[in-house]
C-alpha cells in the first residue's frame, strides 16, 4: 500500500511576482476581471496549465487570493482556477469562511464548471463575477460539466450575487489563443 | 498584500495507521463501504472533521486513496471526504486521471454534494458507490448544495456507473451520532 496523506496545491512561481507588479486598482468588476484574464493568459503562455484565472477580492478592494488552472501541472483534477484562488485565500486567512470578515467576491475569467459552481457557496464568498460563458469554453473543446441550467438563480437564492459577461471578449480571446496554440484539452 | 501560494491538504495523523490496521478485504461494494463508513465514524469521534469518509479502489481491490472531511480542521472549504480521497489517490499516482491504469471506484459514506458531484467526472473514476442519501444528510442539518435532481443519470451518461444505499443505515447512524454529540454543522 502506497497511501498518500498529503496533497500540496501550489501556484506557479511566476504568479506572485506577476500579481505584485500589477499596478491597476481592483475597485470595479472590470478592473478585477482584467487581472483574472491576465492570469489566464499568463498561465497559458507560460504553459503552466489551462487558460483560466481567478481572484478573490474583499470590499476594500484588497486581493485575498489568486489562482490559475494547475490540473495537468499538479496532477490533481480539482486544481481549477477558482478552487485554487479560494483555497489560497482561505489559507492566507486561516479560515474556510471567507465572508467571516465581510463581503468577498470571486472573479473568474470563465463561468465556473459544475465542480466550481458547487464549491462557491461552501467558501463563503458573497458575490461572483464571470468573464467568458460556458458556451465559449465548450466551443473551444472544454467540458463544463453538469451544472443546473438556472445556476445563477441558485446562487442568488443563497444570497450570492452574480454578474456575467464582464470583459467577455477579452476572456474568450485567451481561450481561443490557447486552442490555436495547440494547448492541451485534457479529459478523462 | 499577504498572498498565499500554497495550500496543503493533509489527512489527520490517525488515518494512515487506521487504514493499515484494516484487515477486511475490499472486494465488494459493501466491504469497501464498511471502510468508508469506519473512516467517517473515526473522523467524528476523533473530532478531526465532519462525519464523512471516502476511499478510492481499483479493479484489483487495491486502496489508492482515502479521505475524510477536513474543512474546519484545515480551514479549507473544498476539503470534503471525496475531494480528499481523490486528491490523495492522484498524488500517489502522480496523475490527475485515475482511470489511466484501468477501472477505479470512488466509495463515499454519503451521496456527494454539488461540488463533489461536479468533481467526480474530472477525476477519471469510472464508478461511484454511496452510503447515506442526500436526504439523510439534510435531515441532520448538512447542506448538500444544488446538484441536478437526475445526478445519477448525468454520471451514467458520462460512463460512470453509480450505486446508492450501500450500508445506508450504518452510514446514517454515524451522521446521527455526530449530530447528537453536538458535532459542528458549519455553514457560511
Amino acid at each position: 500500500m502506497n497511501l498518500a496523506t498529503r496533497c500540496l496545491l501550489e501556484l506557479p512561481s511566476w504568479l506572485e511576482p506577476f500579481v505584485a507588479d500589477w499596478q491597476e486598482p481592483l475597485e470595479t468588476a472590470e478592473q478585477r476581471m482584467a487581472l483574472a484574464i491576465a492570469l489566464s493568459g499568463e498561465n497559458s503562455s507560460r504553459k503552466t496549465g489551462g487558460p483560466f484565472g481567478a481572484i478573490v477580492v474583499n470590499a476594500d478592494s484588497e486581493l485575498l487570493g489568486a489562482g490559475v488552472n494547475m490540473v495537468t501541472k499538479l496532477g490533481v483534477s480539482l486544481a481549477h482556477a477558482e478552487m485554487m484562488a479560494l483555497s489560497m485565500a482561505q489559507s492566507a486567512q486561516k479560515d474556510w469562511n471567507l465572508s467571516a470578515a465581510g463581503q468577498v467576491q470571486l472573479v473568474t475569467s470563465c463561468e465556473p464548471c459544475a465542480m466550481c459552481f458547487g464549491a462557491v457557496p461552501w467558501s463563503g464568498v458573497t458575490s461572483l463575477v464571470c468573464g467568458a460563458r460556458r458556451d465559449d469554453a465548450e466551443a473551444c473543446g472544454f467540458d463544463e460539466g453538469d451544472k443546473p441550467k438556472n445556476w445563477q438563480s441558485k446562487l442568488e437564492d443563497r444570497g450570492i450575487a452574480t454578474q456575467v459577461d464582464v470583459l467577455r471578449e477579452d476572456a474568450v480571446t485567451v481561450l481561443q489563443h490557447y486552442v490555436h496554440s495547440n494547448g492541451k484539452i485534457y479529459n478523462p
